[in-house]
């Protein structure tokens, strides 16, 4: 740290992103991502006009990934907002609607807690209950901004719309912010209600389902007039924050969007076939409607459980967190990494 | 705007980038993007492979990207930041280092004014000399982040390295930024200068001499505590910033650097022919060392220039602030855009 740092920040801890180690290759089971390549669509897509075209500027309202995804989810383009990733918009909506304070939830995803602290925003950690499921009514009529990981992360459960419907009854005066992040893998999005609700905001990313982790492009859907303030923060820190060649891959995403729910569903077949297999072998799994399971063991702990797959090759995602630390976060990766998992596990439980 | 917006930001006047209308072809001249496109090994880094991993997350650290900046200019990898575009840069800079207020010219770059404004930071425009010039006594001894262009925009005058130096030595408890966005094209760079002042941070982009405008990347030079420091604001925003193509087009345009020096050779060629015809017509052009002019005429003015070269199908940049709306901001295109720009405005001037 520099002796120049704002000295409201140098307490700041910062978020930590999943480990990417490069000494040899790994079965990635621990950062969530699909998979399947991008479609050819968004192959195609990189033309060589494209790579050209680079050195104009792109287009700050990315008006035709917009139309695209406005036709897709039945809205207006003012009712949709696309960002660096759904971090970006996560980064924007904390410091636009979350001024009176931020609910989440104390298992979450982890940045909730690192934007509020950014923003100095007052924030509450409403726990989980003792099945991991979110109770409702902690968040209903606190007058405070309610921020919610549906389906939840890291445990993967889903709340139903309905739920999600009350705790939008009992907070007329303050933006609901529903982060459907793994939406695409059996969840039921709300992006239907946001007609209903002028302070709902949807919010959703091609990182997961679309496999664009490394394109960085997250979208919002809500009221025109939520869009209308995450674009006056935008056009005050970064109007180009999508990149041309990320706002073309999007729209082709887009059209190609068979492809991405036909893996999904081959995701959710393989998520259920390593439930089973857990399950078999003695592990606790909690339902998930996401792309990937948190399970613990009796026979081992969480802990061990990582390190012994890593010097095996296979990289799970572990939290140090009290409450957690006896499981893992394992994302579901192809059929064939899944039986390569599921092979290693026995291995290691002698099983 | 919602009413559930942040009531400090209400009043944010967020910044209007140049104008991009699809209405006919235009000779754009009006956003400061290079007429070359990106050089071959760019083009060859957006492989199927490359796609392909989009599927994954990129690296955070950027670690190649950063080896071969930090070979380029001397450094080591620890004295560089990157980031999405240098908008991006600005923004953490102002966060990180203007708490205590922050200084830069009245007439400069506009999103200055929109950072300090957004952080709600203190801050103080000094007046730019009657020629344009900045006088640099005003910024020395006031214990408050200086920012300075050099060269400065939209006036394209550059600040000898020494002047800065001045400025260094008389700031040595605040940060000095300077954003050298236009550096490339005839300007002296202060990244020489890092070792010896812990406090400087010099500030470039891949958006101008780098014809990388739409791929978003902009990159810092500084001691490694400031490094630092703008990586715990990275890492608490948006860690992914920088995606993975544009990181792979990073380290292949910098392999590159040739193509790209001799592009702006050509640029400040073309600067030098059209400086020449426009005195030739009787305009005032101030000393640029960037790639654009800012010329006025006595023979029209400024707002009416801008709108007959539109309706020619030129765009140039016009901004409305009173000292300086006689102006235009034309921008270095290829020789044959200029020519064809000069013949317009002759046409316009009946000359």
């Amino acid at each position: 740290m520099s002796r120049f740092f704002n000295p409201r920040l140098t307490s700041l801890e910062a978020y930590t992103p999943g480990e990417q180690p490069r000494d040899r290759t790994y079965i990635k089971l621990n950062t969530n991502e699909s998979p399947y390549p991008p479609s050819r669509g968004v192959r195609r897509a990189m033309d060589r006009q494209a790579l050209d075209d680079l050195r104009l500027y792109c287009d700050p309202n990315a008006t035709v990934l917009k139309e695209k995804l406005a036709k897709l989810y039945d809205k207006e383009p003012s009712q949709i907002f696309v960002a660096n990733g759904s971090d970006d918009i996560l980064n924007f909506a904390f410091l636009a609607f979350g001024a009176e304070g931020v609910l989440f939830p104390d298992i979450s995803y982890g940045f909730y807690e690192v934007f509020a602290n950014l923003h100095s925003l007052p924030y509450e950690k409403i726990p989980l209950q003792q099945d991991f499921s979110i109770d409702v009514k902690p968040y209903c009529g606190q007058k405070r901004m309610v921020v919610i990981a549906n389906p939840n992360a890291p445990t993967g459960i889903a709340l139903p719309l309905r739920k999600i419907q009350q705790i939008l009854e009992a907070n007329p005066d303050n933006v609901v912010l529903i982060d459907e992040a793994y939406v695409d893998f059996g969840g039921e999005s709300c992006a239907k209600l946001t007609e209903k609700y002028p302070n709902l905001l949807c919010v959703q990313t091609f990182s997961k389902s679309r496999s664009m982790a490394g394109a960085r492009l997250g979208f919002a859907i809500g009221s025109p007039e939520l869009i209308a303030d995450l674009e006056t923060i935008k056009y005050s820190t970064n109007p180009y924050n999508v990149n041309a060649l990320t706002q073309k891959a999007g729209a082709a995403a887009v059209e190609d969007n068979g492809y991405y729910m036909r893996n999904c569903r081959k995701i959710i077949k393989s998520r259920l076939y390593t439930k089973k297999e857990l399950e078999k072998l003695g592990f606790t799994v909690l339902p998930s409607k996401a792309n990937f399971l948190f399970a613990k063991s009796d026979k081992i702990g969480g802990m061990e459980l990582y390190l012994r797959l890593k010097e095996k090759g296979i990289l799970v995602r572990h939290f140090e967190k009290n409450r957690i630390c006896d499981y893992n976060r394992i994302t579901i990766g192809s059929q064939k990494e899944m039986e390569a998992f599921i092979a290693a596990v026995e291995e290691i439980l002698g099983a």
